[in-house]
């Protein structure tokens, strides 16, 4: 992750002619800063779902699933809108389904397209987990910003993501 | 990771009295694109370090390895620093030894300590990978503030990355 400038001697080979442009110490800060809130606050929000026995990556297919036509989706349609490797998707499914959070079945008339399902209990543990959830984003991150702070985080943050959507599109 | 208002119907029925505090629109912008963008920029990066042969996370150790004293550190410190459960993070550093990047050895006369070193190719590796890694933070994040936003987010991210790290402390 360190982006900051190394030791003269540490000029790549690789690059002779090209000046590696290093962060400097206000970019590097900020860096560091973004990285670290993602990754604690992943941690800290995993943690505060465990008593309902949900992995993060669960609540947010549940989300998903709960908002879409049916709550169901198709495997390949959750794995864009989860950012995940279809791989990876399919064993969480795997567990979920096992918990009886989802179901996962063939779409008559759609010979394609395996379906995720969300179940009754699925839907049940959204409602259930929802409340102690946006309680945990607020107390972590939410209110720990003013609103003119969180107006301005959207301005600049907004743009990057429509950038990386983007990239990830032509992936 | 969704926390906005659903329907009126459903109020969750465990917490009768106390209302949930669902995110605004305002709110849930800002948290949606922080979400995003840590997700996507996380993929990007990787995706980006792929010709390297190295995952995100691999990076991210050898730079903690590269920065440590001795270019070494003891596996339980490792986690902490990066933030993974030492199981993870084991299996981790066992791909990262098959690669000649690290190597795990007991530390003399330290019983207690299975430790990690960064080893010469590991090092090289680094060496060799930085510049790329910093050109694409700058394409996907850095250089897509003013130099007033990545002040203003520092200032905002900083004290939430401390609690954070508070809490995880106390974990």
């Amino acid at each position: 992750m360190d982006t900051h400038t190394p030791d003269a001697a540490d000029v790549s080979p690789s690059e002779p002619e090209e000046e590696t442009p290093w962060l400097s110490a206000r970019e590097q800060r900020m860096w560091r800063a973004h990285l670290e809130v993602a990754k604690l606050l992943d941690y800290q929000l995993g943690r505060e779902l465990q008593p309902h026995s949900l992995a993060i990556n669960d609540y947010e297919i549940l989300v998903v699933l709960s908002e879409a036509p049916e709550r169901r989706m198709r495997m390949t349609d959750l794995a864009t809108a989860t950012l995940q490797s279809k791989s990876r998707l399919s064993h969480q499914i795997t567990r979920m389904e096992t918990a009886g959070l989802v179901l996962r079945q063939e779409c008559p008339g759609d010979r394609r397209g395996l379906y995720a399902h969300l179940t009754e209990h699925g839907w049940a543990t959204m409602q259930k987990v929802a409340p102690d959830h946006v309680r945990s984003v607020r107390a972590h991150f939410i209110d720990r910003f003013t609103p003119e702070q969180l107006d301005a985080m959207y301005e600049a943050l907004a743009p990057v993501a429509e950038h990386l959507r983007g990239l990830r599109g032509r992936a």
